[in-house]
């Protein structure tokens, strides 16, 4: 036992870990972005990252918002998107503003069915709109066209409906069970989510086969759409993470992290005792790139699946995930020397997730501005990589720019004085 | 490019290793095991391991066998079915030469359910029967009461036929793609099953869709059944790998190993270029025991499982399953060490079943007789482990007998002189 009192960032820290790993997700709705979102009855298109202006968005994150505006119905073409967009007849919001978190650009409109996730003991929600498919070109990397709309539509009248009537049928369907066996399963739940989809399939099966003599068709596509890659149970990840980071957030005295998350612009980091999002510059990022593709077109359009990280998934439980050299490059014995570094600058080891690589010791859980600064080492994300020509064009790792950590060590340094 | 030219040993041993590799076994039909196996037409009941006289069999192999005429209804109670076995009018086989391969005891009687796996290039076939659900109480394991009794009806009436259904529906289910995906997620495929139990069901699902109309009820409980533990797909595993070595045997002046098995009194391997059994003392243990239980209980009753290693899988694949710390014991990096070392033991590296944590080096696969007693490394198996009183009290690593391979290869020398 040390003699050490603790402190009151100690105090503050310990409250907001406690709260962040306490969350207990559960899936309760699948519901229309304007019928549940806050703010979203209205003409709105929400995209990743700190609030920009309209204007300036660029590159494949304006792309993104443009096509969420066709997407409603409320353009015909590009031109009378940007038409509505500037005269502020359709509005642009934060995904985070909204309790949405998005992945890459992150494109919401108010049509968009979305998770609705829960953390039944609070009542903290956190909504993530669905996995569009596998194809490299989404909305979400910043490409619309016909195909594109299909997808998105088969999303909203075939798989969403479909998940939502099994979710309704069994009262909510518990995340973080789930959660907890896929990173024995080879996922880390962020760019490894193979486990974790079928295990969250597996759960609706048996009111998948109640509701076929009803549903009929759509079932089996939803079936095939659920498990043909490996990222559907994203989303999931990405929203149960967001109510465990919203948890956590606002405990007075606090320097763990509560966001990551990047825009077309800048990186950015919440921190739980200070208010707002604190920018820097773009993260660096070590890709491994689709044949055919090369580094001059790397971009960044928007990104919010950082908040797996945040709360110990992803990048810091990659020693889970082996196969992710195969996807973004790297030696397993690095990925397991980088995970583990990742314990200097935590708070504390996840009491749930845990990996049995490192003998079952839970992930490294709640980012530390302060021991960021102190140990000199970045927290890492794994990432997909987005092309100026739109698509997906590779997967990668990236680091958080240590600009953000020390603009919040002074905001810390100023809000808290000793 | 060496310059040595391969010997006969070799060249024969390349032969044997390309069968045993090349196999692609493919889940076919479930049928009552006296509709499809040879010789199983009759009062019969197949137990695992070398075959011994009805009369050498004791402990829980003896009690399995008893237990088996007494579920086939030619006996009553266990005086009545030892009077039939003694007297002949139930016979005693042993289960490889049925093509059929026992988990522990491995108990067959003719109207128990087997899988039927072959590899539709050449069209050889192996069976299982299959797995008798979570109860640690169960027949392979020499305990025949009520609640096993059940167990076995309830996979004879529902889980077989159901599952028949759908696979008959598929036009058979190819097993290797779901065994390679499986050792990427968590799985060995001998003590770890958990994600090949949950893609065949899932592999499943469509067609279980289709026949809800019809069969109701046996659909949600077989799902249920299918998914339910870790162990389901162990017994596809076997019967496939089965049919990889059975592929491989014969292939006159090879020295691969391609049965391992043991009954109560002695464990015992095949070798590709050899006729029959090369028998030997019980193999060494460590074993982690469930609760409750100590090692003086622990005793053999037979065991075929290690059919998996023999082809590559299971202990040989160790490092694909970080989770068996906790069912069988030893850390992590102990595991690592142990797979590592197969490799110079083996002929080759699997084509197919291989490791992202090795960077996808394919598993080592065909032992080779004359390395083991060079190198001094002893194949591992990964098994559960059976109580005196019956069932299982817990799992472990086993090492071959070295006697086995040092017999083998004094007849291989007497077969193939230089």
């Amino acid at each position: 036992m040390s003699d050490r009192k603790p402190s009151n960032l100690d105090i503050a820290n310990e409250e907001a870990f406690r709260r962040m790993t306490s969350a207990d997700p559960v899936l309760v709705d699948i519901l229309p972005a304007r019928e549940v979102v806050p703010g979203m009855n209205k003409r709105i298109v929400l995209t990743s990252g700190p609030a920009l202006a309209w204007r300036e968005y660029e590159g494949g994150q304006r792309q993104g918002i443009i096509g969420g505006v066709i997407y409603e119905g409320w353009a015909s073409n590009a031109d009378e998107a940007v038409a509505l967009l500037d005269s502020g007849e359709v509005a642009v919001g934060a995904c985070q503003d909204h309790s949405c978190v998005g992945s890459l650009a992150g494109i919401y409109t108010p049509s968009m069915p979305v998770f609705v996730v829960e953390d039944r003991a609070s009542g903290q929600r956190a909504f993530c709109n669905m996995y569009e498919g596998k194809s490299r070109k989404r909305l979400n990397y910043g490409i619309y066209d016909d195909v594109v709309r299909d997808q998105l539509k088969l999303v909203e009248y075939v798989l969403a409906p479909t998940i939502a009537a099994a979710v309704r049928e069994m009262g909510g369907v518990p995340l973080k069970p789930i959660m907890i066996r896929s990173l024995n399963m080879g996922d880390e739940l962020h760019s490894r989510n193979t486990a974790a989809s079928l295990l969250f399939a597996r759960e609706l099966f048996p009111s998948f086969l109640r509701l076929y003599g009803e549903l009929g068709e759509a079932v089996q596509k939803t079936i095939e759409l659920l498990t043909e890659d490996n990222y559907f149970f994203l989303r999931l990840s990405m929203a149960s993470s967001k109510v465990a980071a919203d948890l956590a957030h606002g405990v007075e005295g606090s320097s763990l992290v509560t966001a990551m998350a990047f825009n077309c612009k800048e990186f950015a980091i919440r921190v739980s005792g200070i208010d707002g999002w604190i920018r820097g510059p773009h993260a660096a990022v070590e890709a491994k790139l689709f044949d055919g593709h090369d580094e001059s077109e790397i971009t960044w359009m928007g990104g919010e699946s950082p908040i797996t990280e945040t709360i110990g998934l992803g990048g810091f439980a990659q020693a889970g995930a082996p196969t992710l050299q195969a996807y973004q490059g790297g030696s397993y014995a690095a990925m397991m020397e980088r995970n583990e570094s990742l314990y200097r600058i935590t708070h504390g080891e996840n009491p749930d997730f845990k990996l049995a690589v490192f003998a079952y010791r839970g992930t490294p859980t709640g980012i530390d501005v302060f021991r960021v600064l102190e140990e000199r080492v970045l927290p890492v994300m794994d990432i997909g990589i987005a092309g100026k020509g739109g698509g997906q064009i590779g997967a990668g790792i990236v680091s958080a720019p240590v600009e953000c950590f020390q603009k919040a060590a002074a905001l810390y340094k100023e809000l808290y004085p000793q």
